[in-house]
């Protein structure tokens, strides 16, 4: 076990959470006050060392305490991707380094793979780079395309790497909150969440350089409709600007629900990079593999970038991630194929989450995608991953009453969050 | 084969090396004059785009050659990395993320292996960063800790990401070769290379952040011994100047001379960040993973910069690893340990490889450690790797006459490189 399994973050683990960071930020300032200038950070990271992970890792490392916070699944992979893995370990030449931009044959397999969703042809070594994880992407693309001086439109909330790799590119992010019609009465559901158009208009200038759009959506779990997405790319149109979507949740759509490539919009291809990840695509987040799609003249930047981060990906990874992806590309229209069965199972743990969380008063936003649930729990002072860590400091105050809930998680998890849950609901009535 | 295995790179080689970079060069610029301004590259990787691994690998693809160029073992790695890659894939946690820095396992091994080294303690949460490869941990550390306007000392030849990454950071690279004695008669050696101290001195100066240091040394081989290595650190303290130190070839070490650590010298850890590689230390070099280990108050920036970049490396491989890693230091007294065994089996390569190239007139630089061997071709017009694509473009008229050959290769590989060279050497005659 080396990552805690246990943790719902109750309101003494949340005082914890932020007593930890501000006495680790002081600690940090008397120490390097004594010490030679040269051993200062470089400007670009300057005020970017918090991150909410880090912290909730060390909280999650009491095992008293059940984990829905963190976004891993702890349901199995599916075994042939483990497997595949065992096997290419055995391979000598797939233990040393291949080609920087990403393995042949997975490159290959993901072209495949994503002229069908495109329906366009794409080229595996021109418009096709192979990450570090989505994570890798997103920070390839940013350090590729933009520069200091630049904006960058962020949707609140957002993943909460979005906002430091855009400082430390030296850009300036310019935030817009997604907002949530009233639902007195009905049951509360990500598609309520919405952006106003005026008021996302109002955030494209001369110098806006990209929007951040991520859909199915982490933390809400919203699903963006064809409507809202083409007001997007309207907007990045007449101003001229890239859009980076990043897509890791694509294949975690729940019923009534579609996904939906803002890159296939006409006169999107040529100004967006779309992100996916093999973490979030087959339950496998430790093996850190992502990657970026888009024309080669927005990739080869993204190449640069790659080639003097870190040169090259995984190996054996890779090939077994190719030979993962081709065994489901084989079987699409199967309800087996792991793209249309993880969603299926998913969805029945969405729905038990839904309703154990009402079951005790508390108001979950029901999520159209993704694996992460948001509940208001004002009413009940009750804290888990606070939704108030995706956003920028201007709109926190509007998000600190909602939590999030990770529910890829096995049934034994879901059984003891529910007993943890009913016990102290119990206890405070 | 994903790689191409066979490739030496005569002449005809080379020019097409070079004439592929031109014109790709040429390419890029006449078709981005048309396009939004907004699909340019950022201004941080301008002219960044040339890497000479990756024409080279293009090359290297036409089976009919054989490749001692590329820096990749084609011997087995050991049998117990590849059979603990296969067993940790079968464990469901460990196909999830893990602590960002750094697995707890890995970081734990190489704390206990490293103390015992620098004969001090070492934290293993605060002193070591586990990274995407030795390439990772450079780009971390110069991104953490160099700033725009700051100069860092190269010394000539060097790593060809050493310019880039610095450049990338908008610091101005500072250059210093290495320079041989007159060897006539006897054998040529790469401890003929050195720096001259008054040279070296004159490139410092308050604005030098770093000097990068490179021992055992790619491509020379060169391994520094105490008097240079003190040369460097009195100077290092004198104007008050970070060391990053890349010690990716630490074991491999040849018959009298030993690998030193300028971090153990007095003064000198809290101003070095010391690199290894996993790849080169276990001749795996698809895993991609290296650590960079120093004192906190650097290493903590190195840290910051990692969960802004890729937040953290693969699980699965960072346990395989350090399962490897107890494997070996339980034995390090040990003939068998991996860490005494490579490199007595790469000492026969080496000087098998000194032979055959004496024999048929090639002048070697006989290296003292890693696994490259540098000829002087002038007198045969024969080209390989170039030397001078570790050069600056000021000295690369210095090193032109030299190519480098890689002789981590199986015996069957080197019979190959035998019979082309012999072939080849008795056509010209
Ligand atoms: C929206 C979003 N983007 C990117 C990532 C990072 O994905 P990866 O693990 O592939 O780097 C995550 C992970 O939680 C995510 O939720
Ligand atoms: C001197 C030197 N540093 C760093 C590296 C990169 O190592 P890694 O593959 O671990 O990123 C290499 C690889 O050839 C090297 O020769």
């Amino acid at each position: 076990m080396f990552l805690a399994q246990r943790s719902l973050c109750f309101p003494s683990g949340r005082a914890k959470f932020l007593k930890t960071i501000s006495s680790s930020k002081i600690l940090g300032f008397s120490a390097s006050a004594k010490m030679s200038l040269k051993f200062t950070n470089a400007k670009r990271i300057e005020g970017l060392d918090g991150n909410m992970w880090i912290e909730f890792t060390k909280l999650a490392a009491d095992p008293s305490v059940v984990n829905l916070g963190q976004g891993f699944p702890d349901i199995s992979p599916p075994t042939y991707v483990k497997e595949e893995l065992s096997k290419i370990s055995a391979i000598d030449s797939l233990n040393q380094y291949t080609r920087g931009f990403g393995h042949p044959s997975l490159v290959k397999a993901l072209s495949y793979l994503y002229e069908k969703l495109y329906q366009k042809q794409i080229d595996s070594n021109k418009e096709i780079l192979v990450t570090v994880g989505a994570y890798g992407s997103l920070f390839n693309t940013v350090q590729a395309l933009i520069d200091e001086g630049d904006e960058v439109i962020l949707i609140v909330p957002f993943y909460d790497c979005y906002e430091p790799m855009v400082r430390m590119a030296g850009a300036t992010p310019v935030f817009i909150p997604l907002r949530s019609k009233p639902v007195d009465g009905k049951r509360w559901s990500s598609s309520d969440w919405t952006l106003d158009p005026q008021e996302l208009e109002s955030k494209f200038n001369s110098k806006t350089k990209a929007i951040i759009l991520n859909t199915p959506h982490n933390p809400l779990g919203k699903v963006y409709n064809k409507e809202e997405l083409q007001v997007i790319a309207d907007l990045c149109i007449k101003y001229d600007t890239l859009c980076i979507s990043d897509e890791v949740y694509e294949w975690l759509v729940y019923s009534g629900n579609k996904h939906l490539k803002i890159a296939t919009f006409p006169g999107m291809w040529e100004r967006t990079i779309t992100i996916g990840s093999a973490g979030k695509t087959f339950s496998v987040t430790g093996w850190k593999l992502g990657w970026s799609i888009g024309p080669n003249h927005l990739i080869k930047h993204l190449q640069t970038v790659q080639q003097n981060t870190i040169y090259t990906c995984a190996t054996p990874l890779q090939e077994a991630l190719a030979q993962a992806f081709w065994i489901d590309i084989k079987r699409m229209d199967d309800p087996e194929c792991y793209f249309n069965s993880l969603p299926k199972e998913l969805e029945v743990k969405r729905d038990r989450m839904v309703h154990l969380l009402e079951s005790v008063g508390l108001k979950p936003i029901v999520p159209d995608g993704g694996y992460f649930i948001i509940a208001d729990v004002s009413l009940l002072k009750l804290s888990a991953i606070p939704v108030s860590a995706f956003c920028n400091s201007e709109t926190k105050s509007q998000f600190e009453k909602f939590v999030r809930f990770c529910f890829i998680k096995k049934d034994s998890t879901l059984d003891a969050a529910e007993e943890i849950i009913k016990a102290w609901s119990v206890q405070k009535s």
